[in-house]
């Protein structure tokens, strides 16, 4: 009965989706809306587990969304099945390993010191791309910086940790990394910034898929001051807008996303209008618009 | 050299404590004081994790104490060395089995659904007895009940999460488990509210054994917002006065802990004082002192 109830909201507010199901939903789940609510099947999370991934980018989210199992079930990917060490020394065993796991819903890709290394792991950016592609992404922290490698932020707008900003508008720069943000959500992308962040971040997507209250039901479980505001972020540097330029590179992104699918022009240009207000400055916007 | 720093700071605000180290230190590091800084070695942190813990008691300390390792080493004790699962179904490898580990500085119990079946172990609370009587403890979130079964917090001023209190002040009577409290300090033992109190406990832990700024530091580089005041509690129910009780047995442990030792008597004094200055009502205070 509680199901019943929780899965009816869930729907509701998964239709209420701008892009529709196409970039969200898992074949087996389309069409979202048409279906009964009985029929509907929790959302497959995937959780990426790498050598020296930081701790509480996984836990945190995990916590959360391992607390509503009619919404989700969670799948911890490895490269192989065997335990897989944290920064801090915590070894959390993976379900599955990665080359074997194709149905995904919801990927969440972890930050740490370990992403440095994958940068340059050919199989897991091949692996991300097509997985990445049809689906809502969810990297936390400096995770972001394999899927701007496996090109699935390019055009995008994201955040990472504070202290990674530069290095990661270096390597991706096809990304409109926002240097004030607890979180980004940018269509079907979510990014957050450091650490502690992927907690507010993950109740805040509790909130957009299944409705406020199960998101404050969960928060008030777990006695987590919840901070719903993305842009409450105490921990960007004062010059924080100096990371945010005209890059050609993402002009260059923006005007190829128009060609595939021109239903996405009209989501682009309200967040280019949205942008356009809070950041003035920013000339691509008009030569986009031009 | 930034150990050197770090470790100097640490002393002395060990040294600080009111109790001074007895209470808190291995027997390889007393006398704490006199030592010089290059000898002091980290202090031993031990996890214990069972079937069904919480994952976030888990994670979120290690997730603060693992970035500090000139000041603490980390081990997860388990019943056996094999994968032991979260409730949301995360499994971490423990790295010692639990009757081999007799040196601790610092155990932390985390709580979870497994704490109710824990509470018949007899095995499980045999060790908590003499391991934990001469250490520092910080029970996390429900993991209280396992030291209030073992006597370890006989007397003491404690918390737990807060859809618990009822229940926790039932299965153990001689706890004084405060209603109102992010966390809870009382001498050597820490506890915790719900899962999420304890980054913000530990982040206070920090500052206390190694100061403010080192506190600051990792709370900003996990970009989390550390509130550090005990009392600011929103998920206290209203009648959060109510659980707190005039009871026989507390006055009976507080008088046994006189014996031993009358030097606790100032400690517990103080205690009582400023305890009976919040919560005028209640009536064992009276019966104490008279």
């Amino acid at each position: 009965m509680g199901g019943f109830v929780r899965l009816r909201q869930y729907e509701n507010s998964l239709c209420k989706g701008r892009l529709g199901s196409s970039l969200f939903c898992a074949p087996m789940m389309q069409p979202f809306c048409e279906q009964e609510c009985s029929e509907l099947e929790p959302l497959k999370l995937a959780m990426l587990l790498f050598e020296d991934f930081e701790l509480l980018d996984v836990t945190g989210p995990l916590e959360i969304l391992g607390r509503l199992p009619e919404l989700f079930t969670i799948t911890l990917i490895g490269c192989e099945l065997k335990p897989i060490s944290s920064v801090q020394g915590v070894s959390i065993m993976p379900s599955t390993p990665m080359l074997e796991e194709s149905r995904v819903d919801l990927l969440m890709v972890p930050g740490g010191r370990g992403t440095r290394t994958l940068m340059n792991d050919e199989a897991l950016i091949d692996w991300l791309m097509p997985t990445g592609l049809r689906r809502r992404l969810s990297p936390l922290c400096t995770g972001a910086y394999l899927l701007a490698k496996a090109h699935l932020l390019d055009g995008y707008r994201a955040t990472t940790n504070k202290r990674a900003l530069e290095w990661a508008q270096e390597v991706a720069p096809n990304v409109i990394f926002e240097p004030r943000a607890r979180w980004v959500k940018d269509r079907d992308r979510w990014t957050s910034s450091g650490v502690a962040a992927e907690i507010d971040m993950t109740l805040t997507l509790v909130a957009h898929l299944a409705g406020e209250s199960q998101a404050q039901e969960v928060a008030s479980v777990i006695e987590y001051k919840w901070d719903d505001d993305p842009d409450h972020d105490p921990f960007a540097k004062d010059d924080s807008r100096k990371g945010l330029q005209s890059s050609p590179a993402i002009v260059t992104a923006f005007r190829s996303r128009l060609k595939p699918n021109h239903q996405e022009y009209e989501v682009i240009a309200e967040d280019l209008e949205r942008l356009a207000r809070t950041q003035p400055g920013l000339r691509f916007f008009k030569t986009y618009q031009a």
